[in-house]
This record gives C-alpha cells, sequence and structure tokens, in this order.
C-alpha cells in the first residue's frame, strides 16, 4: 500500500489565531492524543517573540517537556530570524522550518523586508541551521497566488526553492498561504519544482479557504508529493478572510487517503477524538467533516 | 475556453431539508436572482405529496408563474411516481429528473420497493414521459456507495444506467447521495458509464459530506463530465449525517472552474448575493466558502 506523511499544524498553525492560549497542559494533552492517534510528524509551534504572539510563548518548555519520549516522533517548530533559531538550538530540536513569501508585498507586510532581503537572510539561517546539525524544512509562501499581487510568477518560486535547497534544506515545503491555488496549478508548478531540484522532497501546506483544500491535495498526490500538511478538525484561518477555516482538517485528509488505499499511519476514530477535545476546549465546532460523519454513524 | 453547465439544485435538494416553509414569493425572487447571475439550468422543486414534503407544495404554481418568461433557462423537476408525472405533464414542464437507487437497502428504506420493482417502475415513467414529448434526466442514486450497504458494485450502476437510458434518457446522472465518493472512484465509473452508453450525457451530482465535494468534481471533469448538480452556498443537508453540509456550493464550484479558466456562464458576485438571500432568509450561515471570500476581500 502506498504511504503518505501528514504533518499536525494544529498545535502552530491552528492555535495561533486563537483568542484564548491554551495552557501547555492541554497542548501536551493534545500533542499525545495526536501521538496516539498515529500522527508521526507534529509542528508544535513557532519561536516568535512572546508579546507578538502570546499563544506560542511556551514552544522552548512544551519542546523540553516531550522531545525524550517521542523518538519516533518528528518534532519540528517554525523558525522566523536568528533569535528563533538560537531558541529552537537551545531547546534540543532536531528539525525546524523556515519560509519566506514568494510575494514581496506580502514580504513586506509579513516580515517587513522586501522578497530579496527576507530570502537573503533565510538562506544565511538554513545554513546556520544546517551546520549546527539541524535538519530544516524550506517554505515558500504565497507560492500559488497572494491577496496583494495576485499570480505570483512560477520562475520567481523555482528560484526561491533552489535557493533554499542550495542552502541545504532537505525538504521544500509550497504553501497556499491564503487558499487561491487550484488543482492545474498545484499539479504544473510541483512537477516545475521537482524538475528543477529532483533530489529533494516536495511537500504541501494548504489552506482551505475556498473549498479546494482536498482536491488541490488530490492533485499533489497524482503527481507524486507525499508530505502534506494538515490541522485536526480544520483549526485555523485566514488574516485576509474573516471566519475562512484553516489549513485541510487532518481527519478530512485521513478519509481521503483511507477511501483511495493509501496509508496515513493514523486512526480516524482516535483523530476525530483529538477533534473533539479542540471543540470542548476552544467552544466552538470546528470545520472538518469527519467527526460529524463518525458521531452519525451509529445512527445509520 | 471550455464550458461547462452548473445545474442549480437549492431550490429543490436544499430547501427539502429545511423546517422552514418558504414562502413561493421568496422562491420566486431566488429563482430570478439565480438566472440573473447566470444559471442556466434550475432544479425548482419535486411533485411530491405536500403532506409528505412541504416545503415543495407548490412545485406547481412555481413552475406556471415562471415556465413562459425564461425561455432560455432549463427548468426541471424531480419525479418519484406515476401521480408526479402527471402533474409535471399538467404543469407544462418540458423536462423532468427521475431517479433510481442501486442499493437495495436505500431503495427499500426510501421508496419502500426493492431495487428491481423500483427500477422496473422507473423504466415505465420514462417511457411514458419520453412518449409524452418530455426530455428525461435518469439518475443512479448511491451510485458511488451506500450508508447501509456499503460499496456498491460497479456492474449493478451501469446496468442501471443502461436500462434508463435504453427507455430514453436523454442524460444520465450519476449520485453520490451520501457523499461517499473519492476522486479515483469517480474517474473509473463516469469511464465504464461512458464506455458503456457513449451516446448519452453523463452528469454528477455530489455531495459535499466529507469534504470532497470539489475534489470528487475535479474528478469528474478531468473525466470528460460537463454537467453539474450545485446548490448555492451548500444549501441542503444528509439525512444520515446531522449538520452535514449538501450539494457542492455552487459559488465554490463557479470559482473553481474560474480559476482553471473554463467557463459557467455564471457571475461570481452576483451568485453571492443569492447566497446572502437565502443566509438572510434562513437565518443562518451556509457553508459554502466564496460569499466570505468576496465580502472580504474589500479589507485586503
Amino acid at each position: 500500500m502506498p504511504k503518505i506523511v501528514l504533518e499536525e499544524v494544529s498545535l502552530r498553525d491552528g492555535l495561533q489565531f486563537e483568542e484564548k492560549v491554551l495552557p501547555l497542559k492541554d497542548k501536551l494533552h493534545l500533542f499525545r492524543l495526536l501521538t496516539g492517534a498515529g500522527v508521526k510528524r507534529v509542528q508544535i509551534g513557532s519561536f516568535v517573540h512572546p508579546k507578538i504572539v502570546p499563544q506560542m510563548a511556551d514552544t522552548d518548555e512544551f519542546i523540553s517537556r516531550i522531545k525524550d519520549d517521542y523518538s519516533e516522533v518528528l518534532i519540528t517548530g517554525l523558525v522566523l530570524n536568528q533569535k528563533g533559531l538560537e531558541r529552537a538550538v537551545d531547546s534540543g530540536l532536531k528539525h525546524v522550518s523556515l519560509s519566506v513569501s514568494a510575494s514581496n508585498t506580502h514580504s513586506l507586510k509579513n516580515v517587513r523586508r522586501p522578497y530579496q532581503e527576507a530570502l537573503d537572510s533565510m538562506v544565511v539561517l538554513i545554513e546556520t541551521a544546517v551546520e549546527g546539525g539541524m535538519r530544516v524544512r524550506a517554505g515558500v509562501q504565497c507560492a500559488f497566488g497572494c491577496v496583494y499581487e495576485g499570480a505570483i510568477s512560477e520562475d520567481r518560486v523555482v528560484d526561491t526553492a533552489c535557493a533554499m535547497a542550495d542552502a541545504g534544506a532537505s525538504e521544500l515545503n509550497l504553501a497556499d498561504t491564503t487558499g487561491m491555488a487550484n488543482p492545474i496549478q498545484i499539479k504544473q508548478l510541483v512537477k516545475r519544482v521537482k524538475q528543477s531540484i529532483p533530489e529533494i522532497a516536495v511537500s504541501l501546506h494548504l489552506h482551505d479557504t475556498r473549498g479546494l483544500g482536498l482536491a488541490n491535495m488530490m492533485a499533489g498526490y497524482e503527481v507524486g508529493v507525499a508530505i502534506f500538511d494538515v490541522s485536526a478538525g480544520g483549526l485555523g484561518g485566514c488574516p485576509f478572510v474573516k471566519g475562512a477555516s484553516g489549513n485541510v482538517p487532518t481527519e478530512d485528509a485521513v478519509n481521503l487517503f483511507n477511501q483511495i488505499d493509501v496509508d496515513t499511519g493514523i486512526g480516524l476514530e482516535a483523530l476525530c477524538n483529538v477533534v473533539n477535545k479542540y471543540e470542548a476546549l476552544l467552544g466552538r465546532r470546528l470545520p472538518g467533516r469527519m467527526s460529524r460523519v463518525i458521531k452519525s454513524q451509529g445512527s445509520c
């Protein structure tokens, strides 16, 4: 049976949008439920200033509490700058995610640096991390379009990916930051990146803002992508669309792959219990579908 | 630019699940908004007993109010039995939809007849309708799976389709009644039906119960399907999954096809106004995404 890997990002990309700051004990509980369901890659937080993103203030302590007990799980965190990388190294993390936006306008608004300057700085960070013995996933944000600039040139995305691969990244993540991708574009861009850098794994970070998350995931799978970011319940959002859902719901991705006989290693029912836990902690219903389908199955 | 046709089913498959029975004046307003947005096919109701489905009690009058004024719009209604067909004929309708379930258990529960008996009766109805000068779309419910029986044999679906095509149907509709289809299955079954009955148009009725509606629509498009059922806002539901959404939201389908340069003839912003109207009339938010994206665009 073919296999794919789902990287769970609810604890980072999901919780960073929440007004409610979950205490570490809840995050630890969620982490244990996720890994208990079979999740093998977890992005557990980001190394940003706690005043800017208080939801992520406990990332260092979170890592220290779990890093020795989950040798079979890839634990990773998002690094945005030199200071964050130092914190990641100090925490004992062995894998980090770094990224740059392919859109100049988005880059200026997001990190207050134009594209080229942000990329140059990211290349230095990747080299530093790799020299320090870390594995690095390098991401290209807005790879499929930007709410400010509209279409993003494929050449720009490929050049960005190549620069980060040359710096030592072991995986390239193409991010549809605002859910603007379509299945044909996914296939085309993934093929181009794979042709330009055949020796590196390509993963996809898809947002479901326009309901195309699973269609884009299927398109990515059809052109050989085997690593996808997902978020339990579809937790997360989009700063540009009020009330939008976040990444593709983990449970709906697991259902898709179950249906087409692809192994994710994740148990659907156990995963839906994590969604239920998130909904209980956050006090609202999340957009993912399969937890409701599972709940209703008893009534058929 | 390639073209596809979207058949709007919110007035039938959507409203039939609503507790609130919308008065005819609201339905007429929604119909005018839909056709004003460019919708060219509308399933406006079903000919069922008004005591069983009070939401559809005004189908005959609805037709009489619009049939002479919308010559460029295909107006159709769902017929379940001989009495319904007579009402459809009397109303002056020129096109009807008929269907049978490929699942014996579902057929027994839904129309209190086993599969073969239901199919035989449907064949007679199709012949009668066609002899009377009507065009008929024949549907196969549960074509991609059944909540009671699980997998449904492809042979059963193909045989059902062939019997209804032989009876004179001009279009075959494969219905994923409970949202259980996956993209690979869609491609496989559509290809088989097209190979068995090459001279007939195949359309898809997809439910978004498990979030796979657009992924399945894309798969259908990739194997040549050019007619898809949709429902504004994703209005509708699934009797087996409490709180599930209905058919693929029209506005999200239009966005998908816009993105891949396929012409639906429908204006996205005008369509989102219909979704807003539905939400105002029903007093709740519908699951479709694009109306929220359109609303947020001013803030970017």
